[in-house]
């Protein structure tokens, strides 16, 4: 299922996009899309009952808004360096653990929503990714195998960082990456079943309409269901974290100079096949 | 006022340590703790003039479990070497800028919860530490004292930390701080008028009845209203979002070889006078 929400932000409604590609009001059958329900497999079960039936609301997308595909969501754990190409493109040895930092949940917003270059910003550069959602509590997860299984489904991610603010101010990457507008989200929430092998999706960026990423997930060096069951050792996952597994080689930071940072009317475009895409234009903070 | 939340683990109710120390309860006045409320001049208002009043009802304590004193943290900001003697014994230099890190708000227990020691840790070590909660929605502020003017109140929290996932594992602080049950806070939020100076409080901590930490918030290095200014320049604070503002000299990691880590079964012991003391027993997850 393609699970979404519509709506202005912050009112946003639960949605399904059908196979005809027809939006449906999913709100008679949920009240919302969030680990509560991901974790509820008879409240899933209702909507995929109601998908399968036909008879959900068309919902006129005219002038609709859509919103990030899931509300409340808890913490965003983020991979850095998790493509050898990318990794490779910054100069940094790939790492030998997967590289953790975080993201806050409020720097979510829609995917055709504004992208705020913060004040003060002269490298505000782009990341498209593979972003995992959790379905269920994951603690000390045992393999690969098994990680998987706590995996609800997919979303495109854009991990928008800063990079003066990420590498060059002290501390962690995280002040880098928590400006306001950072983490557009969606357009789709794709439920794990449609996502046969998280290992075989292509990524695309484009700024200003120039192809910038064109990478696919099996690119990664650690694979969804290693970097679900690693991040489970250090912490615990519970129904509607969010985990952006990284991004391929691309973004202004990797390029000679004068690097391409992102500016104020700058148009950035992301997409995977099958999750969606995204369309954000940059405006100052 | 000191606000607390009572109760079983996610179905606290609200109450307050009046002036003669006697736990009432709030919950027929306001739903819950939380940003909201800390947002909400004229609710806050209605508690305060209910507190005045005297004639909320009487909590039994006994048996009483204290919940942390905030529900639905938004954000949990946390500042790194913020005390010049905590930097020197890491043998840190000073940062120029304060460090910024992540804890995630699923790391919030109550002041007297226990605390688990993460599966195959030798280095979990104690931080006393000063929260401050944000009131009001925060960016880009331009003084220190307009970003007083944001803080609703003060806790006491403790920052537990696993040293060598922190430091030795690759990338961040973050995969270090996150571990389940890392963030004991409590037991009260602390209106910020009863704190008329935040760099006037000291801090201790003792493990197994011995003092471990003595400082106080004079030795920061970035004070109160200069961190919230700073962090306000990077991300947005939100009601109910919470900064952890460093620790003082006196962790396991600044001590000599062999470091006395936490291990199941220790004590560990925090106060802040006038926000309050913890007590946490640790045990293995």
């Amino acid at each position: 299922m393609k699970l979404l929400r519509v709506g202005t932000a912050g009112a946003e409604r639960p949605a399904l996009l059908d196979a005809d590609g027809v939006l449906r009001d999913l709100s008679g059958v949920v009240d919302d899309i969030d680990g509560a329900l991901l974790a509820d497999e008879a409240a899933l079960g209702r909507v995929r009952a109601a998908a399968a039936a036909g008879d959900l609301p068309v919902l006129d997308d005219t002038g609709l808004r859509v919103g990030p595909p899931l509300a409340r969501i808890g913490k965003i754990v983020c991979i850095g360096l998790n493509y050898h190409d990318h990794a490779r493109e910054t100069g940094a040895e790939p790492p030998a653990e997967p590289v953790i930092f975080f993201k806050a949940p409020d720097t979510v917003v829609g995917p055709y929503d504004t992208v705020l270059v913060p004040r003060g910003s002269t490298k505000t550069d782009w990341e498209v990714e593979l972003a995992v959602v959790v379905g269920r509590t994951a603690r000390y997860l045992g393999s690969a195998e098994e990680a998987l299984a706590h995996v609800a489904g997919y979303a495109v991610a854009h991990d928008v960082s800063e990079r003066e603010f990420q590498i060059e101010r002290g501390g962690t990457w995280d002040k880098g990456k928590n400006c306001e507008t950072f983490n557009p989200l969606g357009p789709w929430l794709v439920t794990a079943d449609e996502v046969p092998d998280p290992q075989a999706l292509s990524l695309r960026l484009w700024v200003n309409g120039e192809l910038k990423q064109d990478g696919t997930t099996a690119g990664q060096i650690f694979p969804v269901g290693e970097v679900v069951r690693y991040v489970s050792q250090f912490m615990t996952l519970y129904p509607g974290d969010v985990i952006n597994t990284g991004t391929p080689a691309g973004v202004a930071l990797g390029r000679p100079e004068p690097k391409p940072f992102l500016r104020a009317g700058d148009v950035v475009e992301l997409e995977i096949p099958g999750l969606g895409r995204q369309r954000q234009e940059l405006k100052d903070a």
